[in-house]
């Protein structure tokens, strides 16, 4: 049975107590979606199939904006004139989605070998050197010495627990959230991949904020890992944080980012990973 | 600070009562292993890199192992001639480790594009068709009826997280535990990435267990993804359980496969999502 955007209906058997009862549950959809993008000089203009995820539908245009931008091919929202989505097998709903680059931007199938990393929780991908792990992007330096006070950090896990939606209903979707230095929260984004969660924030973010994000946290309802720091790093994030633990490549990544890491972000305690001089005591 | 396979240890800034102390911490180690294959008729072998993932080190060879059958790419143990490990970056620790597959195994690098497919954790593969998604293998059939007592499940979650050692020091690794329908845990391996987990644990089984495994329940630490199902119908298994939550497609996958598909088991109460009729309420 078909919900809101993101849910879908099943009945279920729920054991509890020594008896089975039929009852129903809301779950997470996950369904694939292609993205592509259209590129090249005005007159030869081609397409090319960048990846295909698995996804939660719902803000499918912020997430390949935040992927171009994560995966570092594109370096502003000006490089991405719009975007076009189609279904392409309707029966089940699996979608399409097109990004238009600017003719400006350059654009080489061939480069796009080097722009894929595998990731941690995927495990799977088909890449074939290992030295592209740290080769991805460059990162965007972290100017200056913006600071938080670690007040600010106190209640950032629960207030974006409360903005969790989806997974209030399912209990099965990550989350990221970016909030400002005084911990308010801008902009939350849930998706069942947590890769797709920063993207899609991160997508929202060079629309409506300025890049880069050096006066911002990004915290994450998961664990910190290698991939998503590095998400982060290409965005200008200052702050990292995690309600999980760090890898310990993302330790030595946010140590060379100068990107503040912060693990186990849970009410008011946490532990900081790299560059702590940017948290204030309070 | 190099401590035992798998941890490391990096000095942090623990925040807790509005004090900062200096400590240290146990952090997962998260490194690439790059995945080749050697294959070919004797007097023709050649060799070819299925895939880089980042793993957590320990197990390499049940890693490959389990990767190889869960995609499809051999059928049994013996398809496995044996593995070889070497450290192709040696100051950074990473290492290649290639399986040498039996004469006998048909390997084609063009079909290799038809076994990968994309991941709801990873979010990011270089896959050009959403036709693969549902392609990847044919899966074994769960034949019989197999079934396990309410109360054989009951204590299972806690049995995984006492056996979970590197979760214990860390808190940030997934683990993926087997058990028989008597309630016994067979196996638990640990990774960074919970496909991994999978994967070293379903290569363990091929060579110590028969498959396929049709009177074996498999447990995951996190949510039940289409793509870890799917793993778990490639090796037949019977039961697929998991503490998070299931996603959509995970259970139609479930459906379609005759799995027995659990969510949600913590302690005494569960949610099964198909196949119920093989869970005896006791």
């Amino acid at each position: 049975m078909e919900k809101e955007d993101g849910i879908r209906q099943f009945g279920i058997s729920r054991y509890s107590d020594k008896h089975i009862a039929i009852t129903s549950d809301d779950v997470v959809v996950e369904e694939p979606l292609e993205m592509v993008v259209e590129y090249g000089k005005i007159g030869s203009r081609a397409r090319f199939t960048l990846a295909i995820t698995m996804r939660t539908p719902g803000n499918d245009e912020s997430l390949i904006r935040g992927f171009l931008l994560t995966e570092g091919i594109v370096e502003t929202a000006d490089d991405i004139i719009g975007c076009k989505t189609h279904s392409i097998d309707e029966p089940s709903g699996h979608q399409s989605i097109t990004a238009e680059l600017s003719p400006d931007v350059v654009f080489s199938t061939e480069n796009q070998q080097r722009h894929f990393y595998t990731s941690s929780s995927c495990g799977v991908c088909g890449k074939t050197s290992i030295d592209m792990v740290r080769q991805v992007t460059s990162f965007r330096a972290i100017p200056g010495q913006p600071t938080i006070s670690s007040a600010a950090l106190h209640d950032m896990s629960s207030v974006m627990l409360n903005a969790q939606s989806l997974f209030k209903k399912t209990g099965g979707i990550h989350a990221a959230g970016l909030f400002d230095v005084q911990g308010n929260l801008l902009v939350i984004k849930e998706d069942i991949g947590r890769h797709n969660a920063v993207d899609k924030l991160i997508g929202v973010a060079m629309q409506k904020i300025k890049l880069p994000l050096n006066n911002h946290i990004l915290l994450v309802s998961g664990r910190a890992g290698f991939e998503l720091v590095q998400k982060a790093a290409v965005s200008g994030i200052a702050f990292f944080a995690a309600v999980g633990a760090p890898s310990h490549l993302a330790i030595e990544l946010a140590v060379e980012s100068n990107m503040t890491l912060i693990g186990f972000l849970k009410g008011k305690g946490f532990n900081i990973y790299s560059a702590p001089e940017r948290i204030a005591a309070t």
